[in-house]
């Protein structure tokens, strides 16, 4: 499911390409650190890459689609859930760590980023990138829980729909953020002992 | 919960401030049938709403925020979700026709809208009010059953869960968008009797 190459021509690791992106990536992060994101433009982007501005309008289309691009990037999992010895504390401990990823002002503002994004990559929009690496996560957690012996396990559908939408969907609409206790008792309600 | 007011000031109705957003909406709503969202400018708006660009800037902020405000207030439901004579009847018949709207071509443009405004309304960000236009129409589906004396009920946030997050996060995020058999089987799965 989840792809491996990046940017709209999925680079090469170590070419050329490869090595644009990384430097714009890069700059990207250094500036929003530096100046923050409303002060981002693509010229400034382009001279700290030390890239031109067309480079970066061929590859990324506009400001928003190069956002995205980071966004998704930074959203990528940089290593497996950890492993609790069972289906639900691996639930607990993974969902736990997301939330709080999520609702942190960085976690906040790469979602609205990727969802700003209009362009494709690897021919899908760029928010089902996001989708594709939470559901690999969760891939992991049902694999080892199969390897286990677990009886009843639930589809990886079902655990997006019942943890993951509900996560999102709070942070992006509801009028209070989701918390650790409304999270727990999502858990307890039995959203992973079903299907 | 829900705001009967709209726009940064909660104009009263038949005002000069309630005739100015008024003529401003039906402006955006003419312009965005006859030339397509993305030829919309302030200016434009103004000329065919009767006002200066600046009334708008002063009122709405920029395009985005204005955009934002007329999705909202397209997103106001003029019903009452039907009543079926049960809950597990009048939340499948509330849910399709969520589905069905929100997947439409003017759905998805005026979800992707509100969450692109960075106002406030009433107070609120945006996004909140769809939240809470949507939790009063469960609302309304769950009075029901409780007057018909119905056991077991849920609560609004679990219906929230349960059956609003999946949808709109699908629609979002998902490599194929939330069809009909997948949230009969989320309706079939008992989502409605959890609490």
């Amino acid at each position: 499911m989840v792809t491996l190459t990046s940017g709209k021509s999925g680079p090469r690791p170590g070419g050329r390409s490869a090595r644009v992106q990384a430097a714009v990536h890069a700059a990207v992060n250094e500036l929003q650190r530096e100046s923050g994101r409303a002060a981002l433009t693509v010229p400034m982007v382009a001279a700290r890459a030390g890239v031109t501005p067309s480079t970066i309008y061929r590859r990324w289309g506009d400001l928003a689609d190069l956002l995205a691009d980071v966004a998704v990037e930074r959203m990528r999992p940089d290593m497996e859930p950890p492993d609790t010895g069972s289906l639900a504390g691996d639930l607990q401990a993974w969902s736990e760590q997301y939330l709080d990823e999520m609702s942190s002002d960085v976690g906040r503002a790469m979602v609205r980023d990727v969802l700003a994004g209009t362009g494709q990559m690897d021919g899908q929009p760029v928010p089902c990138r996001c989708f594709e690496f939470t559901a690999a996560q969760i891939d992991v957690i049902l694999a080892r829980a199969r390897q286990r012996g677990e009886p009843g396990l639930p589809t990886v559908d079902a655990l997006m729909d019942g943890i993951v939408a509900p996560v999102i969907y709070r942070l992006l609409f509801a009028p209070a953020p989701p918390d650790l206790a409304w999270l727990r008792d999502r858990l307890h309600d039995g959203v992973a002992g079903r299907r």
